[in-house]
């Protein structure tokens, strides 16, 4: 069973790697007019700020999806058919990311950006409720996790995730009316992730001792 | 041989997760016009709906082919030069299939959604055939198929392949007069593959007995 | 040494799988005007023939060479930078393929195809040349080719590659004025690769006795 | 560890793998108008060496990288949360040199080179930046660095990519006004990283003794 699991992680590591890369596709190259000169481009550069940020912003989320991700797969025993239709709707939700980073980059620095903040704050929600499925799928009645992984590390994951979607949806709701907030809001809680996940590494090392 | 089979099978799972994502890139960004306002993005982020869909039901399909195409190579004692064609030609069929999606993306809230349904299908019923003819290649006279595997698996396996085809066949014609219809079958039947590899897996834990 | 052999072919295995994948962005979606009707999908899905054409012609390109490659590497006991540059070389070339394809598949049913065959040709050709880069910095004076491998299996490789420079070059040159031959040819010679690679399984399969 | 770090590094390859594979599409196939001729397919093609030129610049980059970052991993022990957020901003920049290669392509031979240049070369920068926090990250005080790397090749390696830095910046600056020199100076500079990895083999040798 355990080349099964290695086999479903290497695939999803493939997904994440390439959603990751195809994310500079977002980013549309200046057109070149007929009288080029410095000052055009330079200008052109920079006004694709709103490009440049939201291509930050999505491949910061989506490589700090992978670590969890991948810390989440440490501890399965095995894997079965509920788990990878779980896992197949995240990847599907983390491959979609891509389309509301570049309806972002259009779209930032424009009067619809609500619009497009709620619709990328959506996908972050729709993610959230991803990584929920997983969860429930695989630790729900401990059904995937091993043996050595404590009752409490398991609580503590769900109630991270579950107030995650709590947080994810009054952050997409927000969206509308004041996108920025909205937007810094799914920022800031990246860095909550990267806690939970440096929680879980120090509880591997004092369960190793 | 062992080693061989993994890698073609690594070189297959990376094909499939690559045509996976690049399935994003078949919805489009709404162009930017003049005056934008909220109302315009929020329209244009809805009309896009046939594109969502056709994303959804390409992402599901490949994911359950390659689950499918796993299932098969653990059946696979060795690989010969004939199943490395017959892999190639379904690799090829499944990169294909980013096409018709966005074919369909475009195409299916318009008068002609019965032929871009009918070229979505009949890119399904190829793929089909790509796998019959990957049951031939490695199961037929058992040529490359592991001792353990029953005689009674395979034939089933092969039944159900068959039993696809006239069916995928069936929507393909049918698309072009109810489009609807013809791909509401190929996706019913996706539940058909899903529930054909759950066999599989009882099957092998009552072999492991 | 092992390990570094293995990590060169992963990664060179990923290139060609992406490589391969991409080749679907160079079949363009047809415009929808504003009157769609089934018939002008219809015809605007077969005037697309020169894009399947080209697509088809360059996914069997890219995988054959993958066998080839594939092949090469099992002969390797160990790898260095000399390799590794020609072995870049190759990988560039396999990429840029992407490029003439997509050329190939606009201009093939246009007065220009003699400009675009060539373009193609070419780029087998330089494909070629990287592959007798590749067999000159491994297997010249048996550098890094394992102990097992007979001399005259080198030598059998070595003229190989030899005699498809000259056909490709051949072909190149053809294509500016007769340019179906000269696509015909480049195409004709992927069976004599196979063949190559059938006849190197068989001397395996003999060494192995 | 062992594994942990085999992950991340296969990761990073992927990242690696698709970054360099997406070059190919900064070439964009030249427009079909309603007469076409063989002349014009020539001359359009030929009119886009900035095209080619800007890919294999950026192709021999990217693998030069690659085999950089290959050859650092192989001096840790293990890797921490700190290694992981620099190299997930290396992996960031490698795949963001996607879009400067495709504004040089476009504004190589017009008035606006200098500010495509100084793009091109400014990300150039940023890299060897990412490097450097990939140095400081693992072997600054040795933190993740295997025992048997001796205390003097740190340094080296320190120097080497600190050297780099002055020479990227001033590349940078010099891009704004003499563009070609600017460009010039950061492809020179992949010779000396090359000869870097070169001694790291050789040292490793020496270690081997």
């Amino acid at each position: 069973m355990e080349k099964e699991t290695t086999r479903v992680e290497a695939f999803s590591d493939g997904v994440f790697a390439i959603a990751l890369t195809l994310l500079i596709l977002s980013i549309k190259i200046p057109n070149r007019d007929a009288f080029v000169t410095s000052e055009k481009l330079w200008f052109a550069l920079i006004n694709l700020w709103p490009s440049y940020l939201a291509f930050l912003l999505s491949f910061a989320a989506v490589l700090i999806m992978w670590i969890n991700h991948h810390g989440f797969f440490k501890y399965l025993r095995k894997i079965n058919n509920g788990f990878l239709y779980a896992n197949g709707f995240l990847l599907l939700t983390v491959t979609f990311i891509n389309f509301p980073t570049a309806v972002l980059a259009v779209y930032f620095a424009t009067p619809a950006v609500n619009i497009a903040a709620a619709f990328y704050s959506g996908t972050i929600l729709l993610i959230n409720i991803a990584y929920n499925l997983l969860w429930f799928s695989s630790a729900y009645k401990r059904r995937l996790v091993k043996d050595e992984i404590s009752d409490e590390l398991i609580i503590k994951i769900r109630n991270a995730y579950w107030l995650g979607f709590f947080i994810y949806l009054f952050a997409f709701i927000i969206s509308f009316f004041l996108p920025y907030l909205g937007l810094f809001i799914s920022v800031s809680l990246w860095i909550f992730w990267l806690a939970l996940d440096y929680e879980k590494d120090k509880k591997n090392k004092l369960r190793k001792r």
